[in-house]
């Protein structure tokens, strides 16, 4: 519909979206029904009783006894069942919000169910978000043509915390801002023999980390032959996981000042914290 | 790759990245001589000058007087031709570098040419950031399992920002992140007649904006006969236009408090600035 008060560009009005949330709710009911006998329980994404509606508890109830039965993977999660009846947790995705963060990512995997609304033109009628919303993210301080592709990160960045979703569950530990800190630089082993040289990081506790390096190594014709710092491949765990943590924190001051901040805060006896 | 010093996830590696961005400049060189002839003009992205390798000029001196004959458009940019040669901008997408913003879109959306590299696994081996990237971003604080969707997003961002993508260039104006603030809300005109009702915004100089409302909202069963600020649809422009920035900076200061403190240092003589 066109704006009140004017303005370039459409705005999707609160009757059309209530009639699609309406819709929604319906279709939802009647999986839910469909899918009540047929696939009483799954493997993933039931890890949280919290968020569970009224709705979900007593399907939950009528369908446990069912379910106990006839679920192979009945002995982990017994009393827990997708529940598709929920009504869906409606996450809106508009500039004008607070950014989405991983945090975000890991509490809302253990939704059992989550729709996006996303914006397109100049956006959702304000009485619209105000009504339907749960919540409200951005991704960034940047503008989009749409909320599809932000609601697209959203799926993936929360979907990759949900239980199996990841083929190894171990990648999801130590990520960047865990703990407020970026991850450490990562490095291959090389296809060919390999070099020592370790001059590239000798320096890392001083200098700022990352593209301060950039010109001297575009610079360098040999920069091929650089190679990880030794620590990297001593087998030593114990001093890479050292190493590893120094250079984390240094790419943190280098790339995100604010995010380094929190981390001083978080980890006052840190010798880095001067730094 | 398998990663030094030990780790869950593969790193991808140098080499392979070294050749797939050789492969990239000489599709782009031929690219560049089938089109010289073919397309010596084309109507976006030519605004900037400055980027241009050099490459890019010697390729623009040799086609220069040919598209000054051939091209329909010659008269705009007689001198600036889309330059195909032109070494790619090459953007690594990583959770461990700056985040994207709507001023880099804005400038992005001058290079003739850029190339997104998006990390997988464990992401890309650092010495490969090192030697091939001239930027760096995320587009926020939170992981997805590849660098693809945030491509897509800088893409998204990038392009709009090119004169003639978006029908109507007006819809650039007045966005969120101008200026440090997030944009008013909007409103649609109702299909139904609508009733006058101001409560719903009366207070929102003092109160919280936004979804300290929601609560309320939700219980009212009347929610959907609140309608926008009767100042919207009175039709003074000045009035809307000072309504709109008041609501966008009590927006701002709701959702994202760093922006809001970065509008006060530039907008000191606001008197909103001590709310």
């Amino acid at each position: 519909m066109p704006q009140i008060g004017g303005g370039a560009g459409q705005v999707i009005s609160y009757e059309v979206l209530s009639r699609a949330i309406s819709s929604l709710q319906k279709t939802t009911n009647q999986d839910a029904r469909q899918n009540q006998a047929q696939i009483p329980q799954q493997d993933f994404a039931l890890d949280s009783t919290q968020d569970f509606t009224q709705d979900c508890i007593q399907a939950t109830d009528k369908n446990t006894s069912k379910s106990k039965n006839t679920s192979k993977n009945a002995s982990k999660n017994t009393d827990i069942n997708i529940c598709k009846t929920a009504r869906p947790h409606i996450i809106f995705l508009t500039p004008c919000a607070k950014p989405f963060t991983q945090n975000d990512a890991k509490r809302l995997a253990k939704k059992p169910h989550i729709a996006f609304v996303c914006g397109r033109y100049e956006g959702v009628d304000e009485r619209a978000i105000e009504a339907f919303a749960d919540e409200v993210f951005c991704i960034g301080d940047f503008i989009l043509t749409g909320g599809e592709l932000a609601a697209l990160c959203l799926c993936d960045s929360i979907a990759r915390n949900i239980s199996g979703v990841l083929g190894n569950s171990e990648s999801l530990q130590g990520e960047s801002f865990e703990n407020y800190l970026l991850e450490a630089p990562v490095f291959a082993r090389h296809i060919k023999g390999e070099k020592i040289l370790d001059s590239f990081f000798t320096d890392f506790s001083t200098a700022d980390f990352g593209f301060s390096c950039q010109a001297s190594a575009k610079n360098d014709k040999n920069f091929v032959n650089f190679i990880a710092p030794s620590v990297y491949s001593k087998g030593n765990h114990s001093k890479i996981s050292i190493l590893k943590n120094d250079l984390a924190v240094c790419k943190t001051r280098y790339f995100r000042p604010n995010l380094f901040e929190k981390w001083k805060i978080h980890n006052p006896n840190n010798p880095k914290k001067k730094g």
